[in-house]
């Protein structure tokens, strides 16, 4: 593997991190009634965190990120999955804000999770890791907060279920959080949303190397089932537009005449992709994360009334959407910021242009959108005294 | 099962029938080069062919349909897939067109297709079966009309995959269709529809039962991507917003909790969906007819015009599709109405408001649809002297 030199690295980049681990010794009872006997948390921040605690920021990982968000590892030349946002004069900029990005438990990059060891057996504890919950994410972040002695983060910053974790903590710790930014979002999950997840997990559970979650114990991996999961979910973050405009019907090989084998360049994009996660990501994570999506439901526990569940909220919000988006349209942050108008909350919302679809959240592209985000950051940075 | 009694058959269906076959001992050479050594069509036809034989309409099914467009087959308590358009007194009126439903060749629904046995060899023709595309197609159903007799059809119709057919035989038998009627249908396949027809062929031919398609021999079905297949093709033909109407966030077992096991209503639909159907279909078939979708491009022929591809049509158009409709979009339509507007041919064309998605062409409502359909089937029935 090609190594980064420290002093290659681009000059609006953190450069290069080290992860960091919280470990708690202590049970967490989680939502469902579970009890882990202990967790650990891994993390990485970038920027100080100023004499008054005043200037973190919380970064929420979405389906398949990590607390990788920034920089770079040792030895590795891709950068984290936010690059485009999180560095030193970027829209969250670390010469401002001390960042702080952890990875969810459940997830499969450290933190505490089906592929991690369960104390009590000795063994990995696979399909048997209990399912969690935006609710305990959002619970376990604020636990590593008090570690860090944050008391009140600046803001809590997040795409898609990212931003669903933005959301729970501007309604659950109202005292704890000064701005929520949520990008691509939406406050539950839609039956279509519902019907892909459901697509992906199956895929995954039907595999015959998933072995009901136990494929770790049996030195397997369910390869089939992660590659079309990541393939179907690869769609759904992308537009048709925007598919089109990339491959259109371009033919990597073979011809339309039926004759011999044949693959167009999209197929082979999406073979690439699947290929790639599949020997990245941990199957019952997947299985997880995605349930944990689908039991998302911001009006769960407020009598199925949206604007209720934000009565308590103190902080202000920044609601934003892309055009082409039609995994988390924009009619799903409409339904937010609704909400937060009927409730009197303080809003800014926008939908950006874009034929990038539910993963313009992570490119640099369109300047609109990094614009609007960065404006929105300067009045953040205010509040930092 | 239960039984149908003739007497119980519903006024304006046209009742029991009874599946035709046809046989060609000549071979077939396909336009990939490859060569049936014979072939057969299994056909339906309902109404009766005019003396001048002129009230004949050619109907071809799309992705999972067959010849087995309306009306009851012995003992089966259910009508053909298209029993709300055709039929005495509805839009395909029985008592005016004498109808013609050929199961296409690749199929697997009696005409020859991979679960059919190759003469050459005695077995199973399984994935040896050559790729098939809508131009075979449409040069087997002018054998057919041949065979019937029928030296011109007063319309050729079909929705989806279907109206592909119907819009390739306005453009390669001028002569010998009056109108094309393509619903929902699409001048060609984009990239993300390739992208969701090559994730159901990926589920399928991975599934460890496929055999490299060989699992006829072996006495197997590869029921796991056949039932993933059918659960990804079916989000697809129905709109996000008509799921949710449908299904909501309604629960079928368990509860959001994450305690114990949880079943959506939409998961459980989608299960049922593609088991049903993974009983049912030859996954080798799935395969050669998602690609023969992916093959199609009027516009391959004409130098990347669509407008020059219908230059030498003669024939009038119906071109319809369904607002909600994502999989064939509006757009798709709008482009085949274009095309032919420059070109100079008849076009009546039409949005139908509905929340039904892609599988608005097979229901009953909204009745603006029939009713505008039925208004230009008397159109045809004009030219039928």
């Amino acid at each position: 593997m090609a190594t980064t030199r420290e002093a290659e690295y681009p000059q609006d980049s953190v450069g290069r991190v080290v992860p960091q681990r919280a470990v708690w010794d202590v049970p967490f009872v989680l939502k469902s009634g579970s009890r882990l006997p202990g967790y650990e948390l891994v993390y990485e921040t970038y920027g100080e965190l100023n004499r008054s605690k005043s200037n973190a920021v919380l970064v929420c990982h979405a389906l398949s990120g990590n607390h990788h968000a920034a920089g770079y590892h040792a030895g590795e030349t891709r950068p984290g999955w936010w690059e485009t946002a999180i560095g030193p004069g970027k829209t969250i900029d670390t010469n401002r804000f001390f960042v702080v990005s952890p990875n969810n438990i459940g997830g499969c990059h450290g933190s505490t999770g089906p592929n991690a060891i369960n104390p009590e057996t000795g063994k990995a504890w696979g399909a048997e890791f209990p399912q969690v919950t935006v609710e305990d994410w959002v619970a376990s972040q604020a636990a590593l907060a008090d570690l860090l002695g944050i008391e009140r983060f600046a803001a809590v910053i997040g795409g898609s279920l990212g931003g669903m974790q933005a959301l729970y903590w501007a309604i659950e710790y109202p005292d704890r959080i000064g701005h929520a930014v949520a990008i691509a979002s939406a406050p539950w999950l839609s039956a279509q949303n519902i019907a892909f997840n459901e697509i992906a997990r199956h895929a995954i559970q039907t595999d015959p190397d998933y072995l009901d979650g136990g494929f770790l114990e049996a030195g397997k991996i369910p390869e089939r089932g992660l590659m079309l999961a990541r393939m179907l979910g690869h769609v759904t973050y992308l537009s048709g537009f925007g598919l089109g405009q990339r491959f259109g019907r371009e033919i990597r090989r073979g011809d339309l005449s039926g004759r011999g084998s044949l693959e167009f360049e999209v197929e082979s994009y999406l073979h690439y992709q699947g290929r790639n996660f599949a020997g990245k990501f941990d199957a019952n994570s997947y299985v997880n994360i995605t349930r944990v999506l689908d039991l998302f439901d911001l009006r769960a526990k407020h009598g199925g009334e949206l604007a209720h569940a934000f009565k308590d909220a103190t902080c202000h919000f920044l609601i934003l959407a892309f055009s082409s988006d039609w995994r988390f349209s924009p009619e799903r942050s409409k339904e937010i910021v609704d909400a937060l108008v009927a409730a009197n909350k303080g809003v800014v919302s926008a939908v950006i242009e874009t034929e990038h679809g539910h993963d313009a959240f992570l490119l640099q592209e369109p300047a609109a959108y990094h614009r609007l985000f960065r404006a929105y950051m300067d009045r953040v940075a205010l509040g930092c005294g």
